[in-house]
């Protein structure tokens, strides 16, 4: 029996005149899954805090930014697609990964009145390899498509020290670009690929949006992966994925995107200041993963 | 013994990324009740909507106002003080008691993108008086401060028909003002005194700050009143209010600013288009009544 007081209850706190405030900003924002996520572990926690949804254009990002953070008790904001790149030119100060992939998952007021961005995209990624016992340091890895995700995830992987990261896109000025950048930042071989060959790689990724769609074709052929290889798809529709699938096919450990998601749960309440709840979600995250995973 | 499920419970709908949002303005804002009782009637009723508490200083109404109100689902406001006034210049409509009282307690974004605001703290005060069995038609009235409570109620009486609306603040230059707008809008008699004399009038109302503190002069001489006349303090702190005692003492009916509030409820609804709710709280307004009368 599954005890009532640690099933995810999604009704919020109690919001008052003392409500602390934060906003997730998206174009669109019905499909966004934060607002419950977080709004019931600020209840669990007994936190006086709320994440609420704003459909903010990108033509109004800038003014929205600046005003609604000007409001005392509006102290930060989640950023979804499209406004992760975007918000980069807005920000006083930035974390390593965020300024490398050039977007951010989240932007906080500080006390000094700067505005901070920091990317979680890619620290979620190789928490959740940690959770799925994938070692990353010195190995190789291809991530096929370089979206916001690839080049967060590929961001993340270089600065954990892969060996190699290959990156492959369906447009190859934009992935030639990226994998400049972020030799330089870390110091790592990150390459551009013509063609996504997952032969030779310990792990591939796919950060495209194939296998959204019926009778989109794999991402990358699955029949020239190496026998060890492990695959994550971080597609969260339509489980289990066509790749995930293909995989499992030929004997091929694969996982799907949810623990990414996860993992980042931690990295945003650390961010905002809640350390007590994310230390408290780090050590056991089961009832955050039902959320995310429950439809 | 009171029913479970008719006791007002001040939790929140869960909020998703549909979720229709809407914010109260203040400076400061700890103290407002509004997000209580409106997520608990959004609540009980099973609507997505959310009210959420904004701190937001006069030099960034305006900025905040346009840009906050640019993402679409953010769909109205509710203005506490100090930015019920200079609301009124940022609107592109507004209803008659708010253009004659210069105040809204409400901003909404029209479907054709216009900005319209009203004005509630009148009508809820004459729907309180006809809680209480007050008559106002055809009555004589004196308003004891004219700051935005007492001009927002004098409007009201004025638009209800009183027969003469009194005004008295220790400011008279500014009562002289309201009296002759309100006079022209509404060709009722309405005038300015020299002193807070409440003997001749039906009902009187305070509407200064006199019985926040401790010490403070009562606003008027309570031995002057009408033996029948009816008073209405419309001080929501320190109940039963100094005046409300000294009129008790007299024999004389006074009433508490509990209802006037209560009253308001079921307006800001149907101004942001929650008809089926407002009909609700207009045909049973008690646990509302709760909500506001409870500490």
């Amino acid at each position: 029996m599954k005890r009532n007081d640690s099933s995810p209850s999604t009704s919020a706190m109690p919001i008052t005149g003392t409500t602390r405030v934060f906003l997730i900003l998206g174009d669109p924002i019905a499909q966004v899954r934060a607002p419950e996520a977080f709004n019931h572990l600020f209840r669990r926690h007994g936190v006086d805090a709320v994440l609420v949804p704003a459909h903010v254009a990108p033509k109004d990002l800038e003014g929205f930014v600046r005003y609604v953070l000007a409001a005392r008790n509006i102290e930060g904001l989640w950023l979804a697609i499209p406004h992760k790149t975007a918000m980069v030119a807005l920000l006083d100060r930035c974390d390593r990964l965020g300024r490398s992939a050039g977007a951010v998952n989240a932007a906080r007021r500080n006390p000094d009145g700067s505005l901070e961005g920091a990317l979680f995209d890619g620290v979620g990624f190789v928490k959740a390899l940690d959770h799925f016992g994938v070692p990353v340091s010195s190995r190789r890895a291809l991530v096929v498509g370089v979206g916001g995700g690839g080049v967060a995830i590929a961001a993340s992987l270089a600065e954990r020290g892969a060996a190699r990261v290959a990156l492959y896109d369906s447009t190859p000025r934009r992935t030639d670009a990226v994998a400049h950048k972020l030799s330089r930042e870390f110091d790592v071989d990150v390459v551009s690929l013509n063609r996504p060959d997952p032969a030779g790689f310990d792990f591939v990724v796919n950060a495209t949006p194939l296998g959204l769609k019926s009778g989109d074709p794999l991402p990358f052929d699955v029949d020239r992966l190496d026998a060890g290889a492990v695959v994550v798809d971080i597609l969260m529709k339509n489980q289990p994925t066509p790749l995930l699938q293909a995989c499992q096919a030929r004997g091929i450990v694969a996982h799907p995107g949810f623990e990414m998601m996860v993992q980042q749960v931690p990295e945003y309440l650390s961010f905002f200041g809640f350390d007590d709840i994310a230390q408290a979600v780090q050590a056991d995250p089961r009832d955050v993963r039902t959320l995310f995973v429950s439809p």
